[in-house]
């Protein structure tokens, strides 16, 4: 192997070294860190990542990196390396350390706004990270507009223009299977047994759900945070988080579900690329859509339940009375909502097609920070049909743009619609079906270890969905699947 | 304040940021960690470590350190940072290396060896791990001997000669109430009832007997681990384990109050000190007696129990019908065994004794390691008059050697001595008294942060000692108090 490539494979190493080590301690920050010990953790984690940013912008990798370029030593790793190394080299240590501060800052007010529904509060804040956010994109350098570059973060090889096209066609038939979902799921009114579902008993069935999706406790766990993530703390180990309702144990299991698919992609990334864009998650985009995978496709499934039905009768006394008909139209209800992470499948695809706007606007300057509750509250009512009692309820409900994550929203769609693609591709293969159709997992797993997690990061998110199912990436199978599961 | 000063506050905050990271993720490794997450963390520990190193050697500290001297600016923390400053730089970043490197190899290899109990396998580790330690001393210097440059790592201002002569003089008195209090036990004959110690309940009465004691759980908690220890994440973040018997509540509570000595003293070091020596612990004899001192004075007491026994029986039915003073007699059982940390407080210290004088031989070339599994078992038939079975049960218990800490072992001596004379001078005040008698610890805890906690490393172990108590270190407190508890 060209020595420049395999001091690359070094240095890239030793940032995944940095970089887990803040992650590790991130999350114990989420999971076990003493009320007083946040101030100092602080800190930890402030120093890693500036030690991780300084290592993948060092003069080292810049010329280990010309050198394996010159040498054509692995050309289609090297154009994914440059890439990253040109983007994160252009942004000064000066803009990264005051994101951090103003995304730290931004949180907190966000946090304090939202609990008295005061947008004026946060306001300020968000015109600071909104202007960082067209600072990194003018650095970044774009074609069209600057919001491409912030998707280009998160997305590679997106364009607003491809994603405001592809979402304005979505709209109306997204609009109608909602309603007529809604109008369906409100004459059923199916819900779960009232009754208490023990937390332990939830931790012990969500683990053999989650080892039969084929999730590895040897190289990964689950533990409980407020809210549900999924952290890479080494190539073997894997962190899942839930949190429990003691009236609901879906709520715990669909998010291990969803958690775990993001867990089954990172255990199945290439342990020998650690560090490297081989070795990488490809996208956000494509990361969803093996969460969204597992917990909807599989998790939301009639074959699945047919197995752990009983299973879960056996650890919740309260289900013992509940058909599997009767249990499914409770997992399936449609209703709308205004909070987007509470939201269901049928109708979870509009919230996120109403921020794609707003931020698409905001970025461009169309829309003023102070008109953005103004504009949440129409685009909601064009949407839903009703308008939030507050914006607590409304512009204020997520985290994202008071960390600074303009640009990131979109995935979440884009995952649903991989997700569904991705799993009529791999159920077209009777071997696969039949395992499906048996709530047996390890054809489907094998499948998607080698379509998609094996790739790592070197081809774009379309590339992969195009090899793996051998059509460009389409929203047909996403509406597809919804029509029947919602409407059919 | 000195602008130099200033300085080395600013590295030693930074160098305690890194440290902290690496405890951080050595904890995680004690407690979560999932099997193959090992091997990577061992490359971010080590990271870590090299970094805490090259920031506690670098130029900029040795500058400002000089500066800081040769201002006057703080004579007597610039003294306890010289000598830190020049015995870290006195190590070259190979010798660093190459310890962690044998150490590591050598804890694996002891691992393995104890479970065969092959001395043999173990040996050649051992050779390397001594050279190590004789190299260091040597480029440490020293004046008597090798051993006395080991010592003053654990414990600044010991020498060799005078722990020999302390150890000397105390070995036949040791002995003499160990024999006794051993022959009283054998008649008594008292165990804790047989019976379900559940864990859960374990749990619960832990953390309230820690919070009586001044355990801040706002700044610390309390995981499961297969080897109990306490360690800090930061300067409010200090977390202590310990690992339950269903059959004895006894082995969990006692290490709860021994790791929360630990951790009471790290809480009540000064936190803007952080990262200097005015902010860290004086020694690991100091530390010692503030574990023993909670766990032993304070834990295995009368007064305790007459408070305690009640809401033990309230969590543990088992003990309904046990009197006071059988279960003080069932605490108070001693024994001579072969397995130091099972060893109780009687016949403690002649496992230690044992110890220092074969280290030193062995240090001082007096003894080689092919010799050790015999003079640990001659010397151990002196001591307690009976032969180890094996190894495992002799020479092979301890991991000390096998991480390279030569030198250690005779703080624990050191730590139980210490707690005595420190809870002798506490209890003569009548109000810290009235509180012990009433098993409320405010008044003794408020003492220790006084005498002890505020003081960090400026002053020796010695110092501390004789400024609290008006005494210079002795040993007569211990031998009243194992004389009062055990032949009393």
């Amino acid at each position: 192997m060209s020595t420049a490539l395999e001091r690359l494979r070094t240095l890239a190493r030793e940032r995944a070294v940095v970089a887990t080590s803040a992650a590790t301690i991130g999350w114990d920050q989420e999971t076990y860190l003493p009320d007083e010990g946040h101030e100092w953790r602080a800190d930890q984690i402030a120093w890693l990542s500036e030690r991780a940013h300084e290592l993948g912008t060092s003069a080292a990798w810049g010329e280990a990196l010309a050198t394996a370029e010159a040498e054509s030593a692995a050309p289609a790793l090297t154009v994914v390396m440059r890439r990253d190394f040109d983007r994160a080299t252009k942004l000064p240590g000066e803009l990264v350390a005051r994101e951090a501060q103003a995304s730290s800052l931004g949180k907190q007010a966000w946090a304090d706004a939202r609990k008295r529904s005061d947008f004026a509060s946060f306001a300020p804040h968000l015109e600071t990270l909104l202007g960082i956010a067209r600072e990194k994109a003018d650095r970044w350098g774009y074609e069209a507009e600057a919001y491409d570059a912030l998707l280009d973060t998160y997305e590679r090889g997106s364009t607003s223009a491809g994603i405001a096209s592809l979402f304005g066609a979505l709209k109306p038939q997204l609009r109608e299977i909602a309603a007529a979902a809604v109008e369906r799921s409100n004459k059923r009114n199916a819900t779960l047994p009232t009754g208490v579902y023990p937390i332990a008993a939830q931790k012990e069935f969500n683990a053999l759900v989650a080892e039969s999706l084929g999730f590895d406790f040897k190289a990964g766990r689950i533990d409980t945070t407020a809210h549900p993530f999924c952290t890479t703390l080494g190539p073997r180990d894997i962190r899942l988080t839930t949190r429990y309702d003691e009236s609901d144990f879906t709520s715990s299991l669909f998010g291990v579900m969803h958690e775990a698919g993001h867990g089954l992609y990172e255990q199945g990334l290439p342990v020998s690329e650690v560090g490297l864009p081989s070795g990488d998650a490809a996208s956000l985009g494509i990361h969803e859509s093996q969460s969204r995978l597992w917990e909807n496709h599989v998790g939301r499934s009639r074959p699945f339940w047919e197995k752990w039905l009983p299973v879960a009768v056996q650890h919740f006394p309260a289900l013992a009375h509940t058909s599997l008909d009767d249990f499914l139209a409770a997992i399936h209800r449609a209703e709308f909502s205004f909070i987007r992470v509470e939201a269901d499948e049928a109708t979870y695809d509009l919230h996120i097609l109403l921020r794609f706007e707003l931020e698409r606007r905001l970025v461009a300057g169309e829309l003023s920070v102070k008109d953005v509750p103004a504009a949440w509250n129409e685009s909601f009512r064009d949407l839903f049909g009703m308008t939030p009692p507050d914006d607590a309820h409304g512009c204020l409900q997520d985290i994202h743009w008071a960390m600074g994550g303009l640009g990131y929203f979109s995935t979440y769609t884009l995952g649903n619609l991989n997700a569904a693609q991705l799993f009529a591709a791999a159920t077209a293969d009777p071997a696969i079906a039949a395992g499906v159709a048996k709530a047996e997992y390890a054809p489907l797993l094998s499948w998607l270890r080698n379509k998609v997690h094996a790739k790592g990061a070197v081809l774009t998110p379309a590339e992969i969905v195009t090899q793996a199912t051998g059509k460009p990436p389409s929203p047909e199978a996403h509406l597809a699947h919804l029509k029947a599961r919602y409407l059919g």
